[in-house]
């Protein structure tokens, strides 16, 4: 088991470790609840996680408004998170909202930008999603800018294709260091990293692969599962070759599989409701919809038979 | 062929009549030309339409900021369009983000709003739509709004179920005036426009269902083929059981068939820098990506032998 590193201490760069996909606390009013974020990114790195990463999609990152976001980042600042263990998840379908945010990341002394392609248009040609990290790249102009690349086609209904991640490479080859795999396509996630693992880190998105992309190279990963059991997470590219991978890949496999009964991220919340005793964890903003009351019972029953202990777990 | 019309006269609520999803033709810069877009919108009403609707899914409309869309729309009046003949797209992925624009489309008095469902998360539940709804037109709480729904699941990956409209119409009967409805599936459409147009009115998106809707009662169109043949989509709806209309509806298809060949924006784009002789319309902004030069030169000669006369087209 980790114990608490020094924080304060420099991050390399591309990152290495566990930076869980935040989820993002909300207040009765629907607004991010800053002190109960900040509260968590803390536990998470008392727990051996290397850094954090706001507004992922797991994180509802793209419900809240550049203002909202920015005001979150401040705030998880303010309340003690050091800014060089943040990566900021910069995802908009408008390009001018990304390069404010990514403005504002640079600004703070953030670790790096996580950004999606524009979500929005669909069927757009290789050519388009490059021209759109160009767009914000040769817009910031800031040779701090750190960048890590996030394919999640299945949501974000455009690809990172081989030649997008080429080009961009040979483009900016110091702004370019990761690439976040939540494609669940086990395939074609090994077949990028066989691609671009020597140049542009690939990172795990999609927990059952975290020891084979492990074994292939991977440092580490933007865990949504990490959010609550950061522990196992770590152990699983860390400890990849460890005789005790297996079961913990069951296990992984296991808590996916009663997720799947539920909606993703509101039954993240509804676990962290649950194991921290704070109700108020359990909502989401719309289009997401809180479990309800026979859900959340059946979840924490599910949980407690699948046991997760938050200072080993 | 339509006269022109009394721009200041009053708009019925809801609207009748071609309300063109209005292309968003861009400086050198890309910033929205406010004055090209005016000229644009003032052109289309000369032309028979009775409103415009900027910033739908061919208007690019989720690639703009919300403040690059409030200056676009107070531009557009400043140029001389009138409020009430502005129906304005108000689609966001961040609900605060939609409650600004539709806040600002009601200050400056624009006929009504047209939104679409969060677009970004994926595989969200119908409450999770009508609750995204009902923040909106809840945080507005202005009794002047007249909300028309955004069906085009295609592109923003949630659909309307029918459950969502029958939900809103019940409980905001005054705000919920229409359906947008692009989702390209005729049959589905021929049922939402049974199950609803006594009550809220559907309206075409998708031009090769102009006659079969009207038929149904459907009263108008926000129609992309309105940009450039604004007559012909017209004559489809006021005269969709004219003998004529067959002859129409051909040529419908064959221009989409045209249109096929390429991105749909970029080639409307090109479409009107050939017929207004104004190169600057071919620009887009990221992800999407200019017809090159080839592509124009072909889709020119496509256009040229088709016919379109911008007077009466």
């Amino acid at each position: 088991m980790p114990s608490a590193h020094d924080l304060t201490a420099p991050v390399a760069t591309p990152f290495e470790g566990i930076w869980p996909a935040l989820l993002t606390p909300l207040t009765a009013g629907l607004d991010i609840d800053i002190p109960v974020m900040a509260e968590h990114c803390l536990f998470l790195l008392r727990s051996g996680c290397q850094g954090v990463t706001p507004f992922g999609t797991t994180g509802e990152g793209p419900s809240f408004t550049v203002a909202e976001r920015m005001a979150a980042v401040d705030g998880l600042i303010a309340h003690g998170v050091p800014a060089h263990r943040i990566l900021v998840s910069t995802s908009c379908a408008a390009l001018p909202d990304v390069v404010e945010l990514t403005r504002h990341a640079l600004a703070v002394g953030a670790h790096g930008c996580l950004m999606l392609p524009p979500f929005f248009l669909k069927g757009v040609p290789d050519q388009g999603v490059i021209d759109a990290y160009r767009w914000v790249i040769d817009a910031v102009a800031d040779r701090r800018l750190r960048l890590y690349l996030y394919h999640i086609p299945q949501v974000a209904g455009v690809a990172l294709g081989h030649s997008v991640i080429r080009t961009l490479k040979d483009r900016y080859p110091d702004v370019i260091v990761g690439i976040k795999d939540s494609g669940c396509d086990r395939a074609a996630s090994l077949d990028r990293a066989d691609a671009f693992m020597s140049e542009v880190k690939v990172y795990v998105g999609n927990e059952p692969d975290l020891q084979v992309l492990a074994a292939k190279g991977s440092p580490g990963a933007v865990s949504g599962i990490a959010n609550v059991m950061p522990y196992l997470v770590r152990r699983l590219v860390a400890e990849h070759d460890s005789p005790n991978a297996a079961a913990d890949l069951q296990r992984v496999q296991a808590f996916l599989a009663i997720l799947g009964g539920y909606g993703m991220t509101a039954a993240f919340k509804g676990i962290m409701a649950h194991l921290h005793g704070q109700p108020g964890w359990r909502r989401v903003r719309p289009p997401l919809v809180v479990l309800n009351d026979a859900e959340h019972t059946r979840l924490k029953q599910q949980m407690d038979a699948f046991g997760i202990d938050t200072a080993t777990s």
